[in-house]
C-alpha cells in the first residue's frame, strides 16, 4: 500500500538486514528500522515496533534468516526458534511461519541453510501478499450483497488488520481496500482501540493514507451507533481461530460482535487459514491470553502541540491495573470467517472445510 | 467522603460563593474552583470541571442562587434558567434541579428570592447526599445476597459514578462503600471510560481516597474478565432512565451490560429516582444524546513524568473523530434499578413503582 504515495511494505529484505517500519511512532512519524540480528528482531516484536498476526510470522520468518546467515549451526537454529517462539503468546501465525523453517532448514547441510532461510522467509512474506489479496475479493464479495442502511456503506473495525498487521494489503481492511478500489462509497468507523491506540493511531493513518473516508470513535461507542443504525457491518481480524470457531483477536472485540449480534449488524472476521488452529478445540478455554504490562494503560503516548512525542499519566499513582491484550469471540457471534479459500461459517464444519480447501489449494499449486 | 483524610463534599456554599473540587484536575492535582456568578458555574458544568448527573443538579440550582443573589428579577430568573438549562442536554437532574428554583422563587417577591434560592439549593445538596445513603443501603443488600465466585468479591463499575458525581456518597458507588463500610472483603474493576477518563481518573482516585481494592481497565477489557468469572456484578450510575426502564448512562455502559447478560452477571443500575423521567416513553427512540467536541478523542490530558500537566495528541492530524457521551441500555439488559426508594425492575410497572414510592415518602416527610 502506499505510505506518502509511494508503494510500501511493512516489512522487506535489504541486502543482509530486514528493515520494517517503526509502528510504535505512527502516526506522528514515518520511522523505517533496520534489524541485522534475531535479537533486534525478536525485540521489535516484543516491543510491537512490528505487530499483527500475519506481520509476526513474517517476520518471524526473517529473524530465523537473519540468526542462519550468522550461525547456521542445529544450536543456532533452535535458539533462534525459541527466542521468536517465545515473544508473543497468543498469535498463532507466528509458531507456523516458525514450524516452516524448522521443517526446512532441519534436513538441510549447514551451508545451504542461509539461503533456504532468507528464501523460505520471502515465500512467506510474497504468500501473505497473495493471501490478502484473495481475502479482499471474497470479502469484497459480502460487502456487495449488503444492504446499506444509508446513502453511504458503514463499516466498522477495531484495532488494526489493515495492511501494517500484515506484509501488505491487510486482513480485515482487504475488503475495505477491494471495495474502494471497485468504487463502492464507503465509510470506517475506526475504534479507538485502547490501551495501545492501534486503531487511532495505525488504522486511521493508513486508511487516510489510502484516502479511504473514516472516522475515529472511542471503543465505547460502537455499539450506540450499531443501535441507531449507522453501521452496516463489522469486520476485524484474528490472531487466533479455534477449530469450534471461536475467534481470539484484540480485547474488545468480543464486545463489538455482542453489539453487532444484538443489532441485527453481520460480523465478520477476515484472516488467513494459517490462522485457524485445528489443535484448539474450543477457543474459550484453549486460547492463551497475554497479560501485558499494566504501563500501557496507564501511560498513553501521543505528540504535544509542538510535535514533540511524550507520554502522559492518565491514572492516579497508586492505582494498579489489568491489561489482557486479547479476548475470545464465541462462534455463536461470528456470521462469516473470511480467508483467502472463500468465505466460512464460523463452527466446526465451517473452519474444517477452510483447513480442507486450504490443502487442496496448496497440492494443486505444487 | 474523604479527600486526604479530610471529609469533603464535591460541591458546597461559602457565604456568596459556591466551591467545587475542578474534576478535570483529577487525579493529578486537587484543586477547588470557587464560583461566584452562573456564567462561571455554566461554565463550569459545560466544561466538565463538575460532571455527574447528580452533581450538576446541585451545580444548577446553586447556579440560580448565583444569579440570583446579583439580579432577583423575573428576566435574570428565566435568562439564568435557559442558560443553566442548555448546558448539558442528556442529565435530567439538571432540569428537575431548574424547576424546582423556578417553581419556588417565580411566586415571591424580589426581595425574597434570593435566601430562598440559596436555601432551596443547599436543600438540594442535602437531600442528595440523604437520597445517596438510601441507595448505599438498598445496594449493600443486593451485594449481600451475591455468591461470590472468588474468595473475594468482585464488582465492575464504568465512568464515575461515584462520590464525585454527587454532592457526597456516590450512587453506583454508594453501595460499595456501604459493603466496604460493612466488613465485605471486595474488589472493583474500573473501566478506564475513554474518552474522557473518569473511571481513570476519577473512580480510582476516589476508590484509592477511600481506600477501596480496585483496579482500572481499558474499557475493552469488561467483557474478557466477566467471560472468565472474574466479575460477580456490575454497578453504574444513570443520567436518565425512561418510563420503560431504558438507562442512559456514558457511552459503553451498553456494551458492558451486553457482557453482563451474555455471562449472566447481574447489571445494576443506581440512581435517585429524580433520574427516572417519567415522561419519556421509550428511552431508546426519545432520550437525546450529546455529541461533544470530537478532540476530547485526539487529544489524551495526563502528567508526564516530571508531573506536569499535559495533552497529547493520539490520532493523526487530518483524521476525523465522532464523539457521542452517552448510550442507551435497553432495560431487558437491567436487572435493578436501585434507588433511594429500594431496588425496582427495569421495566414499565417497576419504574411507576419507584415513582409512586418516592412520592408517598415525599408527602409522608411533608
Amino acid at each position: 500500500m502506499k505510505v506518502e504515495g509511494v508503494p510500501t511494505r511493512a516489512i522487506w529484505r535489504e541486502g543482509p538486514r530486514v528493515c520494517f517500519l517503526d509502528q510504535t511512532r505512527l502516526p506522528h512519524r514515518v520511522a523505517v528500522l533496520r534489524a541485522d540480528s534475531v535479537e533486534v528482531m525478536a525485540r521489535a516484536i516484543i516491543d510491537m515496533q512490528v505487530r499483527g498476526a500475519p506481520l509476526i510470522g513474517a517476520a518471524a520468518a526473517y529473524g530465523v534468516a537473519l540468526a542462519i546467515q550468522q550461525d547456521a549451526s542445529d544450536a543456532a537454529l533452535r535458539s533462534a526458534l525459541e527466542l521468536l517462539g517465545g515473544t508473543r503468546p497468543t498469535a498463532v501465525n507466528l509458531h507456523w511461519a516458525l514450524r516452516r523453517q524448522r521443517t526446512r532448514l532441519t534436513p538441510l547441510p549447514a551451508a545451504e541453510r542461509a539461503d533456504a532461510a532468507w528464501a523460505i522467509a520471502t515465500q512467506v512474506a510474497d504468500e501473505d501478499v497473495a493471501t490478502n489479496a484473495a481475502i479482499g475479493r471474497h470479502g469484497l464479495a459480502l460487502i456487495r450483497a449488503l444492504q446499506p442502511r444509508g446513502a453511504r456503506l458503514n463499516l466498522l473495525t477495531h484495532c488494526n488488520a489493515g495492511w501494517l498487521a500484515t506484509v501488505d494489503g491487510g486482513t480485515a481492511l482487504a475488503p475495505v481496500y477491494a471495495a474502494v478500489e471497485a468504487g463502492i462509497d464507503l465509510h470506517v468507523w475506526v475504534d479507538e482501540t485502547r490501551p495501545r491506540n492501534q486503531g487511532a493511531a495505525l488504522t486511521a493513518w493508513e486508511l487516510g493514507q489510502q484516502g479511504v473516508p473514516h472516522t475515529v470513535i472511542a471503543d465505547n461507542a460502537g455499539g450506540h451507533l450499531m443501535q441507531r443504525g449507522e453501521v452496516d457491518a463489522v469486520i476485524v481480524g484474528a490472531d487466533r481461530i479455534a477449530a469450534n470457531g471461536d475467534v481470539a483477536n484484540k480485547i474488545g472485540t468480543y464486545l463489538k460482535a455482542l453489539a453487532a449480534h444484538d443489532n441485527g449488524v453481520p460480523f465478520w472476521v477476515a484472516a488467513p487459514v494459517s490462522t485457524l488452529d485445528a489443535a484448539v478445540a474450543d477457543g474459550i478455554a484453549g486460547i492463551p491470553i497475554e497479560n501485558r504490562d499494566a504501563d500501557e494503560l496507564h501511560w498513553v503516548a501521543g505528540v504535544d502541540h509542538s510535535g514533540q512525542r511524550r507520554r502522559v499519566r492518565v491514572t492516579p499513582e497508586g492505582s494498579p491495573g489489568h491489561n489482557p491484550a486479547f479476548d475470545v469471540t464465541p462462534a455463536r457471534l461470528v456470521d462469516r470467517i473470511v480467508t483467502e479459500c472463500g468465505a466460512f461459517e464460523a463452527s466446526r464444519p465451517g473452519i474444517s472445510a477452510a483447513i480442507l480447501a486450504k490443502a487442496g489449494e496448496m497440492r494443486t499449486t505444487t
